[in-house]
Parts: structure tokens; C-alpha cells; sequence
């Protein structure tokens, strides 16, 4: 096992966590990555804040670029290589070299997919591939997103889909000086929230001047020569100088089409608890593949540099000989939005409905600090738990600074099982400057156990 | 049971806690409630803020006053009311009517004791009643020190105790634009953090510009008329135009020494997780009282707002003739000194040798925010956990801004037996503006699992 040839297609967070893991653990052990970009272990995540100009250059999201690995970590990283196929059968991958446009086949002892996810790109409408409209993945868009806003200063921006890449984005935006509107197809912005609280963040949006248009469609672009001047929905055409995508991510598993490697949900790459897939041999990681709700005991898909370093790791463990599992995930996710912060962990009504687990729920207001203590700021916390055990089965809070990172607690309750009267027990901190006596988790956990 | 007579001796956070409690279940019932002072149910965590001026009128931090509490909740609250002495065989309790000076004998059928603790006084210190000498404890020592300041202005400071009180104390003293020392008995400020922990928060301390005297016990007073102009510790004498004394503090019990109620540790009220005392009919609740601590199950005294609310809230269900339990807490606690913030939960190194229990260690430090995230502020993580089974025993963290509350996680880890690895596999929440990908406490996780 040392001395076999490990291969990893794919060199951001999951694909170098578990090459890292694997280096540590045997320094002689060849260990070839190919990654399609120019870069390696940058922060995806990072690229809003880019694009705002809070981050002062691309490189500072760069944690360790392929040069490092390469001299630094005796990592053999190939960047500008595309895979194109694997052959399991025969233990080989097909890659595209893209700067001398050759190809040739790679043979491998061990295998670790880690493609990530992409954005949902609209190929169907005219006009997605004009000059001013982008989409947010990778650092490469990031930077043209950043350049066109410079050479071009862009005043009106339109951003296509309210999730947490769209509301960063609008952020990123407001900070640039751009006048910002707002597509969503649902009635709500932030469709992992329950519509209700939805309502709140969409009040919260306008209140920081971004116009928003719920339930509208993208239908079309209205072009002209090679930009895009207005963005065309089932209801209107609303001007634009600069036009961010920002409806949902896939996972980057086309090439791996036809091959013996399982897929599961949105074609997410099947894994076991050891990011093991169907195939021996044949590990995946990160954005490519599907994860196990541990509330819903149900797959389903992640797109979140957590879940990608965690099994990247556990991979990169497994692949050197130890035992690490990756248990799962329970939908944790925090985004920022000017002064809001919002933050939802486990199941959503319409997930618990379609479970068809009787829930109970309750929404509560109370403040981040002692509301006497200077700059107590308003929060939202609503719950939900199981009707007749009180279990907690998920959370969600909107409010400002000090808000969102409380959802940690109510994201190790969902993962452990705890009922309401546990969240009211804990032991949880308490000084005006932080808290209320009673935590809102708290306030919201004592509001709703009367509902049991 | 609901036309019985409730009397409730003390007026704040856990007698008022019960008080409205039993009010909501039982609208007739008959409750009378003494309190010595001229105060109910205010917060006495927020003087120091009131001290510094944060909070501008001492009345923001009076939740209920006693007057609302008669006329709107027909509680007949009794200030200025002293309780000398507690006879439960014939379930009375005697009563100084302290504005006329005259003692009477109230019947009860059921008792709660809810007198709170009272700040450690040197009294064996000649010059401790010093007209510049203060505790901080009650809100009226809390006006007296404000008005003091105002109408004296003193330049220098010098706060005896390195606890909680004590550093939130210095703060208030810089904001008020004082010179500050302060004199701690131990070698580092914080005794419920590890010394090695209290180092980084002296250095976080004198980096404030506070002149720090540790080691060094306050032996005495130089007094001149009726005012302290320095206080003499074993190496010196400090010079001082006002003196904040914030040396500990203990039950207030000492009135039922002598009676059938049984204490306990530091003479704090022994009582079960119903809150009840070993006498029938009669209960106890917050600062009074002993509590268990979850993770030694040892019983230990905890003077904190938080309990007090809880422990009032179980008590007062309880004698509503429902059925509630305290189950114990953790130690966590939180304190704010300037920028920086410093949190503690469990147990800590002194405890886990007392209690012969084999554990490992770990500090790290991390940021609050990805790195490149403008905010970015030096988090520091230590973890105690038990050596074989991993299993978290404590946690503490300094930091600046965004750092403190994340003791949250690990006080509901401590409570519920979660081990390092549980800890890692948290789905905790990520963002650049909230936190690196791996939260800080879960990168204190990953350096000790190694030990294990």
C-alpha cells in the first residue's frame, strides 16, 4: 500500500486534504493529482469577499498553491489537466493535458474523485454565455467577475437566485456601488429556510436597498453585440450591466458517465462511510458526491467546504491504511449579508412533511446581547422538534452581529438527539456583553416545549 | 396546595423567577416575597456596565419592579424586609422590618429561600468600610460606586481580585479613564482558567494597560479621615483613590445557621434537582445554594445569573404542584475585558487531578474568521479530555471579538459525554465572515485526538 500509486482527480479542499493525509503518513508514497484549473486549495467560499473588495487579492485565498505541493509536499500536482474517463476495469483514467491539448491514459493503484460541484448554468437560454454574465465557482470566474468590474463599472447589477451564493453576491455588489436587483423563483429568498422565515430575510434584503422579485423566472437575456443589457423573467425585463448566476450547484461527475462508479442523488458519486465508492480502490470526496442527512437518515447533496475537508480527510485516512469514518451531515449552513446574518441547521417543514414526522414549531424575537447592554441587536430563532419526544429536528435564525454562529449549538443538539428540555438545561454562557440570561435557543426551546 | 401561603425570601433573579412562575399557574394563590433592599428582580451582571457608563440610568437594569410586581401580578413583594431567622417547626420565619425597625413572626406553607450570595468582605482588615472602599454586588453598591466616581473623580484605581468582577470592574475603570491596578492572591488572574490559560489573559490584561500585582495579597489599607489613599498588599503599597473589592463571594446563609436546613459546600443550601431542602415544604434557589456539577458530580458553588433563573424556574414549577427537575451545570462562564473575551466550561486541570481522572491537553490557536476575512482576530483553544475514552472534560478560550461564545459547543459536549471525535464530526457552521473551515474548536479537537 505505501508504495502504491495513488491518483486524485481534483485539487481544492477535498482533494488535498486527503493528499495531505496521505503525505504525513507516507512520505515516499507517489501521489499524482490532476486538477482542470490553474489553482489548487483556494477558498472557494472566499471568492464573494474577493469580489467586494474586503479581500484585497485573489492570491490571499490561495492556501497553498501547486508549486508548494509540488516542491514543498513532494506532491505531484498536473494543473490544467482534465479527466475525461475512468476505466476502473483496467485501473486507468483518460486526461486531457488542456495547455498541450493531448491526451493520454493514467494508471492508478488507488483513486480519489474529488471533481467538486459546479453551477447550474442555464445552456438553454440565449445569451448565458455573453461577456457580463457570470457565474460564481471558481477562482478563475471570481477574478473575471472582478476585472469586468473594474474595466467596465458596471452600475446596475442583477443576480439571479436568492441561496447564500446570491445573497453574498448582493453583498459583494452593494459594496461595489451598484445599484442591486434580485430574481427568485420561489416566493421567498434563502429556499433552505421555511418560507416564513424566508419572509423575514426577503424584508431584511430590501431593508439594505437590494430590490427583490419573488417568484420570477429567468426566461432570457436581452442582448446586445456580446453583453447582456437586461435580464428577461416571465414578468419583466429588468436592466443590468452585470449579470451573477447564482441557482444552485451540481455536482462534477458528467465524465464519469458510463463508467461503473454508482450515482446517487443530482448524480452525486455513492460512498460509503469510508468515502469508499461501489468500486474497490475507488474513493470520492467532497462536492462530487452525496452525503447522509443524519436527522433524515436519508442522501442528500452538500456543496460546503466543511463537509469537503472532513472527507477529504477521512478519505485521505482511509486511503493510507488507518480507519476514519465520515458519519454525516445534519445541513448546517451561515451566510452573511451586510448586517445580517442568517444560519439553518437539520429539517425544514417541507422536508419533515414529506418524512411524515409530526412536528411542532415555533418562531420566538429576542436579542443577541442584555437588551440594555450597548448594541443588543434584534434575533429570530425558530425550531422545530418532533411532536411527542421534543427532539429537536432543526433551527433557523436571522438577526445581526452575534446572531448566526448559535446555530452550533442547535446543529450538536440535532446530531445527538437532544430534546428541547436538554437545550434548556445546557449550561450555555452567560455576560451582558453576549447573551440574554436565558440564550434565545433557549427563549425559542422554552416557547416551543409548551406546544409537547 | 393553590390557597396555600408561598413566602419567598429574597426578591431577585430565582425568588422572582418562582414567584412568577407559581403566579401564572395559580392566579389567586397567596405569595409574599421579602427582600431587603429597595430592589427586585434586577440583573446584577450589568453594574459594571452601569459603572463604566455603557448603561446610562441604573433603572435599565430593573427588569420588574417591586411595584409592578404587586399591582400587576398581585405578588405582595416586601422590600426593605431583612429574615433573621427560619424556625420550620412551626413553618415560620422571623422578619425585620428594616424602614421601622421592628421584628414579627410570618407563617408560611411553603418556604423558598432565595437570598443569593453576597461578595467576600475582608472584615478583619482594618479600613475595609472605607468611604472608597466598595464590593460590587447589590445594585445600591452599584449607585453608590457611579456616584462616587462622579462626584470625586478619582485617577487611580485598584481592583483587588482578578476573577470575573474584578476584570469586568478594570474595565469599567479604563472607560472611566483611570489609571487601574489590580492585585491577584494567585499567580495568574482567572483561577477557573488553567495558569496557562491565565498567562495569555495577564498578557491580554497588561496589554490594556492595566498594572497587574500577582501573587500579591491585599494585607491592608492606608487611610487618611475617612477615605483609603492606598492598599497595602505583602510587597507594597499602591496608591489609590478608589478601591473595588472582588474577591469572591459565598452564599447568604448565614441566618439559618442554627435552623434544621442542612448546608453544604461553602455553607450554600444542600437541595435536590427538585430544588427542595431536607425540610419538608421548604425550597431553595440560586445564589444560595449548592449545585451539581455534571461532569465531577460533585456538588460545587456557582454564583451566576443563569442558574439562578433556572433553579427559580424548577423551583417555583415545583411548588406549583408540577414536576420539574435541575439536572446540575457545567461551570461555563464568560467575561468581557475590552477587546477581549474569555470563557471557560468543565473542569480544569487542578479538578481532574483532584479527582484522580488520567486526561490530555491541548492549546491551539486559530481565528474567529477565515484568515483572510477582514476581522480576523487570535482565537486560543485549550481542551481537557479524559486519556482512553477521549471523552471532552473542559474547554476554555481567549479571544477577541466572535471568539467567547464559542464555548457553547463545548459546554453542551461536556454535558452530554461528547468525545473528541464527536467534536470533529460536528456539522458546525462555516462562512468566511464566521469562522475557518474547521471551527476553532474543532481544530483544539483534531491537535488532541492525537494524544489519545
Amino acid at each position: 500500500m505505501p508504495n502504491s500509486k495513488l491518483v486524485i482527480i481534483g485539487g481544492d479542499a477535498a482533494g488535498m486534504s486527503a493528499a495531505s493525509k496521505v503525505r504525513r503518513d507516507h512520505p515516499d508514497k507517489e501521489i499524482i493529482v490532476f486538477e482542470k484549473s490553474h489553482y489548487t486549495s483556494y477558498s472557494a467560499c472566499g471568492i464573494p469577499y474577493f469580489i467586494s473588495g474586503e479581500v484585497a487579492t485573489s492570491e490571499e485565498l490561495v492556501r497553498r498553491s501547486p508549486e508548494e505541493f509540488r516542491n514543498k509536499y513532494k506532491i505531484d500536482v498536473r494543473t490544467m489537466h482534465r479527466v475525461l474517463e475512468v476505466d476502473t476495469d483496467n485501473k486507468r483514467i483518460k486526461v486531457l493535458n488542456k495547455e498541450q491539448d493531448t491526451e493520454f491514459w493514467q494508471e492508478y493503484d488507488q483513486l480519489l474523485i474529488a471533481t467538486g460541484g459546479k453551477p447550474y448554468c442555464p445552456e438553454h437560454i440565449t445569451g448565458y454565455d455573453a461577456e457580463n454574465v457570470f457565474g460564481v465557482s471558481t477562482l478563475k470566474s471570481g477574478i473575471k467577475i472582478e476585472q469586468y468590474i473594474r474595466d467596465f463599472k458596471p452600475k446596475k447589477a442583477v443576480i439571479v437566485g436568492g441561496g447564500y451564493i446570491g445573497l453574498e453576491m448582493a453583498e459583494a455588489m452593494l459594496i461595489r456601488g451598484m445599484e442591486v436587483s434580485l430574481i427568485n423563483r420561489q416566493e421567498q429568498v434563502m429556499p433552505t429556510l421555511d418560507p416564513d422565515m424566508g419572509v423575514v430575510v426577503s424584508n431584511a434584503i430590501r431593508d439594505l436597498g437590494v430590490t427583490l422579485y419573488l417568484n420570477e423566472e429567468l426566461t432570457g437575456f436581452k442582448i446586445e453585440g456580446n453583453k447582456a443589457t437586461g435580464v428577461i423573467t416571465n414578468n419583466r425585463t429588468i436592466d443590468a450591466d452585470i449579470v451573477i448566476l447564482g441557482i444552485g450547484s451540481a455536482p462534477n461527475t458528467a465524465f464519469l458517465k458510463g463508467s461503473k462508479i454508482a450515482l446517487g442523488v443530482k448524480d452525486a458519486i455513492k460512498v460509503n462511510a469510508q468515502m469508499l465508492t461501489n468500486v474497490p480502490d475507488v474513493w470520492a470526496a467532497g462536492d462530487c458526491t452525496e452525503t447522509l442527512n443524519l436527522v433524515s437518515k436519508q442522501h442528500f447533496y452538500v456543496a460546503l467546504g466543511t463537509v469537503a475537508n472532513k472527507t477529504g480527510l477521512v478519505a485521505g485516512t482511509n486511503i493510507s491504511g488507518q480507519n476514519a469514518i465520515f458519519p454525516g451531515a445534519v445541513g448546517t449552513a451561515v451566510c452573511k449579508i451586510c448586517k445580517y446574518e442568517v444560519a439553518r441547521t437539520g429539517l425544514q417543514e417541507r422536508e419533515l412533511k414529506a418524512l411524515n414526522i409530526e412536528y411542532v414549531t415555533t418562531t420566538i424575537t429576542s436579542k443577541t446581547r442584555a437588551d440594555y447592554y450597548p448594541g443588543a441587536k434584534d434575533i429570530c430563532v425558530k425550531l422545530l422538534a418532533e411532536k411527542n419526544s421534543g427532539r429537536l429536528l432543526g433551527g433557523q435564525i436571522l438577526g445581526e452581529e452575534g446572531a448566526a454562529k448559535r446555530i452550533d449549538v442547535l446543529a450538536t443538539a440535532v446530531t445527538h438527539n437532544l430534546t428541547l428540555q436538554n437545550i434548556i438545561d445546557l449550561d450555555l454562557s452567560y455576560a451582558p456583553p453576549f447573551s440574554p440570561v436565558w440564550d434565545p435557543v433557549q427563549t425559542a426551546a422554552r416557547s416551543l416545549i409548551k406546544k409537547i
